[in-house]
């Protein structure tokens, strides 16, 4: 038996010991195969040349699921750029490409920066949303394929083909989008169709057309505040519901569901349940957002992330999923345990049910995609946000104490 | 000359060459007996003796102010109490008294671990709300004044004598503020004067009494929303004015100056602005805020603080005020760098102000109360929040890398 440095990429089970597993309690696990084989195993059934970690006591998750980024534009590494974008939504749009035009940004370098701080928080699952317009065409997108390439035995990735400059307002952007698809994108995306598109009807039609024709599933960018946000949202669900798209939808920020008023508020989140169309809320604290205990209530699947991280956009971010469960706790006053860890609860299971991730969890069969830190409890976790942090991906450790323990393949 | 780690109290100069000072750039500075003695100081008037620190670049603040919290009452160090206090006001009010009672909280220790832990992260100035009720009495009091005397040397504290479980509804608890502040509190508490004690006229007249009486300052914790906040906010006003006591008040939270009716609200800000009462924000992200900004502009001091740490009241908090000006940023949607400083300003000037710090600052002749920490611009360091900071109080290194290099005296 080995000591845990010796975990890497093999067939060698894993025998972690004493971890305090979510929803579980105190126990032992033996990895197999890249799966949990079993929880408390007979030590008769422990194979001699298994890697044994002592977890000591650490609190054990499932890998923390990045389900809302945007690996291909941020300006990590790329030395401090002073932000001065306008108040307006459309300034930020316009001063982005004016940026990415002066400073010229490398989606493939800058995704692999992200991917990896991302890693080393304990992140194992990625859906990124990746900009595709009429000025840098395909290039973000060919960015994200060959990052996910180089790291797909550390991490699972969807890329997102997403209009971010508009898809009616710039002629083009549509035969773009459809090639980006072609390449092995993995999800349509979407924005505001009314407040930046101006054509509701038409935006959205496009968009449920890509994903009819190309068999993938649907992540709309839906920021429009309250009575307008509630409008686009019943496009929305009425195409869903058309289409016979349940489960295969996904509403980004959907702010309208923090309006006032909470009875329409309320309709729509029963709406958006039956037709199975999922959340993804990052709790901005300075905006309206869709209460998660109330999304949870009607059954709606609420994923987050991180957004965008130190890009053009806004300075803040750090890739921590567990900062982000803290962020969502702060945002909907989350104080009981119970509450923190529903929290966490959309920043792992969520986003892992957004992205079909069948054998992601903590069960016997499940891929062992887990990370394991220093805390006396879940929500302890959650609000200590330990640096120390242990990362498997398919039974390997792939990141300890913030560094990445192998490179690219 | 001597290394860093030679920095202890004494009376030696400290030549700290290669800082970024904030709203001065890169400079060199001299610190001679505890005070900042010049900026890119002639070679020939740094005494041979004087300890230098390179600074290689690193962002250079004032010390960071940590003016609203609740030292007494933390459960650092205690292991971890799961959270189920109800969702009322008064429910979290009531539960922390029974689990002050079950699991026993020593204020003279639990401050202490606090402390170091704030010491750490930078902050040099402390203004902390101290429970006073008929249950504990002055055994709070008692702590903080034990706490704040052994690491006097490493910080300055301002310490609330704080009617927590009201003041009209527990007689006795009067006398007991009254016997607080003769012990050696600087400060008056108050609460919520309609929505806890049911009687603001008597609960305010009390509080302002005790103020006059004692010749010590007023700081009300006004968590009541809209307009009935804005009501007990008028009525602080009306005594404010009526008093002289211009410059001697702050209201902590002020909810109510987030409330919906945008009029009504900046008819508050300017009444406050002309009688000079300070207001704390920690930038909830679950409740309507003071927005910041608009204080700025009306004039009004705008200071910040942990509220709670790890206490009964909720499980949030690590005491690191640099964390607090990004939330203060992510609530208030400060993106650009010169925003993302006001909320930073909020954290340092801001509180200087209300606890009357005058030899505060980066000028010269104020004392050497600095923070010191690898980042590129100021606001790169209040998203970054690098954990390796260097701390001084009066010109002596008390804390570095997380370490407090220092005991107390």
């Amino acid at each position: 038996m080995g000591a845990d440095q010796q975990v890497s990429r093999s067939t060698a089970s894993v025998f972690i010991k004493d971890v305090l597993v979510w929803r579980r309690g105190l126990s032992d696990l033996l990895l197999s195969d890249g799966k949990i084989s079993a929880f408390d195993p007979d030590p008769k059934t422990i194979p001699d040349n298994a890697v044994i970690v002592d977890g000591k006591g650490q609190v054990l998750l499932p890998g923390l699921v990045e389900a809302h980024t945007h690996m291909d534009k941020t300006l990590l590494g790329m030395g401090w750029h002073p932000n001065s974008a306008g108040p307006l939504f459309i300034d930020k749009i316009d001063n982005e490409r004016r940026i990415r035009r002066e400073i010229g940004i490398d989606p493939r370098k800058q995704s692999e920066k992200q991917l990896r701080l991302s890693i080393t928080k304990g992140s194992t699952h990625f859906r990124t949303h990746v900009d595709v317009d009429t000025e840098c065409g395909l290039a973000g997108i060919e960015g994200l394929l060959a990052t996910r390439e180089a790291y797909r035995h550390m991490m699972d990735m969807e890329i997102v083909a997403f209009p971010q400059s508009g898809l009616m307002i710039r002629p083009g952007t549509y035969e773009l989008l459809d090639a980006a698809l072609h390449m092995g994108a993995d999800v349509v995306g979407g924005l505001d169709p009314c407040a930046i598109d101006r054509a509701p009807k038409e935006h959205l039609d496009l968009i449920f057309g890509l994903s009819e024709r190309h068999g993938k599933p649907v992540d709309i960018h839906l920021h429009e505040p309250a009575e307008l946000g509630a409008f686009s949202m019943e496009l929305i669900i009425e195409r869903t519901r058309a289409l016979g798209m349940q489960g295969h939808v996904t509403i980004s920020h959907a702010f309208c569901l923090g309006m006032t008023d909470r009875s329409y508020a309320r309709h729509l989140m029963s709406q958006l349940a039956q037709e199975k169309i999922a959340i993804m809320t990052h709790g901005a604290p300075s905006r309206p957002v869709p209460p998660i205990a109330e999304c949870y209530e009607f059954g709606i699947t609420v994923c987050s992330g991180s957004d965008g991280i130190r890009d053009s956009w806004g300075p803040y971010g750090n890739g921590d999923m567990l900062e982000r469960a803290m962020i969502l706790g702060l945002r909907n006053n989350f104080r009981r345990d119970d509450e923190v860890e529903m929290g966490l609860d959309a920043c792992t299971y969520g986003g892992a049910k957004v992205m079909k991730s069948t054998k992601y969890g903590l069960d016997v069969g499940c891929d062992a995609d887990l990370v394991m830190m220093p805390a006396k409890a879940i929500a302890h976790a959650v609000v200590e946000r330990p640096a120390n942090r242990t990362v498997f991906k398919k039974g390997s450790i792939v990141a300890k104490s913030g560094v990445i323990v192998e490179g690219p393949s």
